[in-house]
């Protein structure tokens, strides 16, 4: 298990001037210096200074996988789309455009990750999971951007702007919706059922946690509904992407931990590491040979020893990582709160120490040799 | 009605070398200059050679509005939400945050719009409609960025990141899905019911049409479902994105048009412009009052006449504009072939003359002093 290095913990720095080193160390600049930029770093953002600008070389979207789907035997319906407007036929009979995946892209001027590096977010979730914090703090989308990593942030499909399709003519069941309590007493901020509270005073929160409950209402506004028997096509969709844009990092959340593992099966001569956070599940016991030469970095938080659901799923990823061991593989498993890193919820990359743990991942890619 | 401007199809220059000055005219580099730059940058992009890059001076996003809203008296589920994982309990019960928007903002290091500028995109769509053009050019966002606008450009309420809503509980109705073929008949694309066909070789296209046919199917990709029962969520959360970030000029396209004129005239203290690009309806009939003081720029594509739908929804914007005028407002309309670019679809943006018409929209705003 790598050591917590709190050198790391900068954040702020642009990645021409960037602290890290092939091994890791500290080569371009010497310490003092370096300590020196750390607080200006953090002056400048507690006041609210203007820090490094972005540079791109580009920047865009696109969608890919999904298929055509036969939609017949339905009425033809009227529908005015704007109020007051002209009335036009609706046939819902025909083909649909189905199980596609929007991909937004950011390409850093110097590109310093030796590999793009794709971001896949949670269960109920979107892309928005990387970009801002919700109390307003950049996210890990340009935490590793300004570091030079090419970012590929997608929305699963059925999410976000992957668009979902009709149901349940073509997806099956219903879709899931969340209550405003749910992820408060699931994803470990609250620490289980009955500590939310409509009145933000008298939500109950794990003692020194990181997770910024002030900003907890705008969290809730990032979710979206999802549905649990789309895992067919969204994996289809991650191996389009994977397709298009890698050789490739690949870094995944909560319900994409699954889809992370089962991509570098499928892929392993395209994926360079996997980095799981919080992964809510591992890959296909049956092909964990297809990991041996992948670097994976599993991250968990705090608070899962007094958790309903999560020492089983912690569990259940390391019986899984075991098997990727037995089979000649590398995994490092690595619970922040023994890394020196506590207080983390099942969302680290917003917790308010979120550049602390990006900053740990950092590091781990520097030192699997992936960043120059 | 201002004249189609041919110097302003530059579309690949960066904002600090800009060939605009306040009035339109070209001070900041000679003609001779600026044509070989104009010849250079033809060639760069003709070529795929890197451009300048994307300076930005901060990258994010945001949820803004919403509300909170009761269910009740619904069964309680169990939901396993990864295959072979931990049930967990999902009470439908509760509280549901709907009706918030998500925007996504690029602000340039070099500011030289006056105001942000918010983009606002059409029925079954997302704010990828501003992004990379279907057959992978740069879309607008790119475009007015790379200028110096700050853009804020959002996924109106119910679409893409913003999430949507139980039906018929909260939303009422059912969503519309569009077939493959739907776009292409409705857009002015093909030109009506018949033109489409699954084999791309034997879809019927408008002669000198604009669109990137080529790359239809990538377009059909980026479309969501929609409601036509949800306007008074979706201006509710734009009005909400005018208060955090306005004053603004703000464009809209298609359904969007009712909203932008809408938005204009519950705010005219913060609207200091409006483009609305093909829209669909028009504003409040009785508060055209309010609109007197804020320069519009209605803007219209090509093969109107020939459609079935769009004469009618032409006039009525032109019916809405006269209301305007008659209470001392000023609303540019253009008719794109009448200013001399012909070809364009519904979707402008996407059109391989999106560069073309973006320079036309560049240049009003010039016009109008919104850029320095």
């Amino acid at each position: 298990m790598m050591r917590h290095n709190p050198n790391a913990i900068s954040g702020q720095s642009a990645p021409r001037n960037s602290q890290y080193s092939a091994d890791g160390g500290l080569t371009r600049m010497s310490l003092k210096v370096f300590a020196a930029t750390l607080i200006l770093s953090a002056a400048m953002t507690g006041s609210g200074l203007a820090q490094e600008p972005i540079v791109l070389k580009e920047m865009g979207s696109f969608h890919v996988g999904g298929k055509l789907v036969e939609v017949t035997g339905k009425p033809i319906r009227e529908v005015v789309f704007t109020p007051g407007g002209q009335p036009a036929k609706v046939d819902p009979n025909g083909t649909y455009q189905v199980g596609q995946m929007y991909v937004q892209y950011f390409v850093p001027q110097e590109e310093r990750g030796r590999y793009p590096l794709l971001m896949s977010h949670g269960g109920g979730l979107t892309g928005v999971t990387y970009e801002t914090t919700p109390d307003g703090r950049e996210g890990w989308l340009n935490f590793f951007l300004r570091r030079g990593w090419a970012i590929y942030n997608s929305d699963a499909v059925e999410r976000g702007r992957s668009g979902w399709a009709q149901y349940p003519d073509i997806f099956q069941g219903e879709p899931v919706f969340l209550t405003t309590a749910n992820p408060w007493e699931r994803f470990r901020i609250g620490g289980g059922e009955g500590t939310y509270s409509a009145t933000p005073s008298e939500r109950k929160v794990l003692p020194g946690n990181q997770f910024p409950v002030e900003a907890y209402d705008q969290f809730v506004k990032q979710g979206v509904p999802r549905w649990t028997t789309t895992d067919d096509f969204i994996l289809d969709a991650y191996s389009a992407e994977i397709e298009k844009v890698c050789p490739c990092v690949i870094m995944v959340h909560s319900q994409a931990g699954k889809f992370g593992f089962e991509m570098a099966q499928k892929h392993p001569d395209k994926v360079r590491a996997l980095v799981a956070v919080e992964p809510a599940g591992g890959g296909q016991e049956d092909a964990v040979d297809a990991l041996k030469d992948i670097p994976i970095l599993m991250l968990y938080g705090d608070y899962i020893e007094g958790d309903a659901r999560w020492p089983a799923i912690r569990q259940r990823g390391l019986d899984f990582a075991n098997l990727v061991r037995e089979s000649g593989g590398s995994i490092d498993i690595v619970d922040l709160p023994a890394a020196g890193i506590p207080g983390n919820s099942h969302m680290p990359m917003m917790d308010k120490n979120s550049d602390e743990v990006a900053a740990y991942i950092q590091n781990w890619l520097v030192e699997k040799g992936l960043y120059q």
